[in-house]
């Protein structure tokens, strides 16, 4: 095929672009979007995210009146964790100024185009968190039927920033990894486009993340770059984002991603370390990055395969170090929340280890805002005076 | 002089640049800075906020480690709200993707600019909300002693986001209207530069999110812009930013401006309605709208002065109207703080009298993000079902 069309990540089956569903009717493992005609060409500095990568997705046109404006983050280099480390070039991606303060936006658009395109009429998405505010926000803006699907006993805090937006909100008793296939299925016979956390378009929209940090760095890859990995979806949608701009000859080398993730929740890491090819569910998953408490990764086996490829790794970081790193961050000025510390949390644990180096480049992707899961500050200690207005000078 | 200087916005006595105190000694009103040799040229397409918009700063250098990446928000065009109210050309100026999610950080980094040309090393604010956060994010990163003075008794909701930053946090018993003018006096006896809610280099940075609506809408000016006004800092900056445009040639016109406040504290409406040239203090000032909640704003009489000169309008919604305009700009997938609805409020108001017309175009200035405050979540009513997993079929 010379038009972009899908293929499993494992066994290379090929399918249309236009299909729907987002794994292999094969093996199970996640598809992904390959484009055989990829050329170098001169990116727009002006226009959506979808429009000035046009030429890495595969529409013909884009409805740019859908975009809020996601991407084109900040690329913040440290000036004080990164010293203060003894490592001079450590960036950190800050997601959390997107539209709904993650970088599920990137992949929502994406999604959604694809989606549209299509002709659906109906969107939706199984998730508790970040996934499902984003899918609700551009939903709404997109004038489609959107239908979130959280589990039974969400927390009262996480109901109102997802509700806002006004989607179909159902909260559904049962088992919540069985809904995540159930939706599918349902998506098919009722119409709907599930734009779930590792479907390809998601990941075709993570890889502008990639895309960007590049341009940022003036055409020089970083030598790492460190993703907390829930879903997966992410970490592969920016690693492809580096191997398509390298092919096109934009960068002359793929930076070795890490994977990082919470002890209390680390299928992958677990998987990597054992030199297995293959994820095991988690039993009993308990982290304080609830954004990345997933237990049993879809496309877990597949960010193994690419982790091997790529020559990179995984790691895997305590709640304490996972706190720790979200008060160091926010020395840097960027709050990030619990799941977007697990990156620094990661990097520290590898500089200590020798893994990486004091010369090394290191990007940090912050995935999500410090403002979505104010609970974790509870665990901060602060120190705060208090003094009657008369005796302020006291204490300057 | 030829060089940038500070003129005092009533009398139009002459300052030094250097100066701190942001007020006039012969008629206490507010300073700006005055740039006798503004030019035309060239904005660069890349760089930070500072650096991009130089030639509109008296800064003869840029700290741009210092920048986290703020401004460069989307301006979105209204795909949904203003149709539906009959207004093709409505756009909102999403400040919320700024690094601490309020237009503030703009304000923040051009106070800390010229806080560090003067050699300061340490800074401060008096604030219970987003210029507290924004003020101790850019400080930690500045490396610089930051202070935070906040009245006695804030909600603990408010008190993390801000002291996860680390600043000098000090909770002040007693007056806390006075304790905008006693921290200026601090700040001349203790070396530390108070970057407060409307000095003239809070409203230097205000003026890029103007830059920047000129910059998005291809240098055609919309014909109103409307600003959530509290001390009166911002919606100065903006229409200084519009002259300045204009002066150098980059604007045919300047836009109308619209103060919106908030029925429960609207010295500035109030003032505006009943043709007077100074504000009263509101004396029980009430909105669910917090963060415009200043019943004494320090550049109320500038603000009048400057309304009168540009013809704009100042306007006042209640509650009822401001949470409606919050759900309204959730349903285009914006999703702001209660203040930062009000301009949508005001906008609603002024197509229903006759002083919009649908065919005008209007900027609604989006200030701060909806997580800063979720308690007003409960205000809204969501409809949300539950449904047993085998049973979903049953309501898609």
């Amino acid at each position: 095929m010379k038009i972009p069309f899908l293929s499993c990540s494992q066994c290379r089956k090929e399918f249309p672009i236009e299909r729907v569903h987002p794994r292999c009717s094969s093996c199970n493992e996640p598809l992904e979007v390959i484009y055989p005609r990829l050329k170098k060409g001169k990116i727009p500095s002006r226009g959506t995210m979808l429009e000035r990568y046009q030429a890495f997705f595969p529409f013909s046109s884009i409805h740019k009146d859908l975009s809020l404006g996601e991407g084109n983050t900040p690329l913040v280099l440290s000036s004080v964790v990164g010293p203060a480390m003894g490592i001079e070039k450590l960036f950190f991606k800050n997601e959390t100024q997107n539209p709904t303060w993650s970088f599920k936006d990137r992949g929502t658009i994406s999604g959604l185009e694809h989606a549209l395109s299509l002709g659906f009429k109906k969107i939706g998405t199984v998730s508790t968190g970040n996934m499902a505010v984003s899918v609700a926000a551009y939903g709404t803006r997109a004038k489609v039927d959107t239908y979130v699907l959280v589990s039974h006993g969400l927390p009262e805090e996480k109901i109102g920033p997802i509700a806002i937006y006004h989607p179909h909100f159902i909260m559904v008793e049962g088992d919540y990894g069985e809904l995540y296939f159930k939706s599918l299925e349902l998506g098919a016979r009722f119409g709907i486009y599930f734009i779930n956390s590792d479907i390809p378009f998601r990941v075709e929209g993570s890889k502008t993340i990639a895309f960007e940090i590049c341009e940022q760095m003036d055409f020089h890859s970083p030598d790492y770059v460190v993703v907390p990995v829930s879903a997966g979806g992410n970490i592969r949608g920016i690693l492809k984002g580096f191997e398509e701009f390298y092919r096109v000859g934009l960068i002359d080398r793929i930076p070795k991603m890490i994977a990082s993730q919470a002890s209390g929740c680390s299928p992958i890491t677990n998987a990597f370390e054992e030199g297995r090819e293959a994820i095991d569910r988690v039993p009993d998953p308990h982290t304080i990055a609830h954004a990345i408490e997933n237990p049993f990764p879809p496309s877990g086996n597949q960010v193994l395969r690419k982790l091997k490829e790529n020559g990179g790794t995984a790691v895997k970081v305590r709640d304490t170090e996972i706190l720790e790193a979200q008060a160091l961050m926010a020395k840097e000025g960027v709050f990030g929340q619990p799941a977007a510390a697990v990156p620094l949390a990661a990097t520290k644990k590898l500089l200590a280890s020798g893994y990486l180096k004091s010369s090394d480049s290191v990007v940090c992707i912050v995935t999500g805002g410090g403002l979505k899961y104010t609970a974790a500050l509870g665990h901060h200690s602060f120190e705060i005076k208090t003094i009657p207005i008369e005796k302020i000078e006291e204490i300057l």
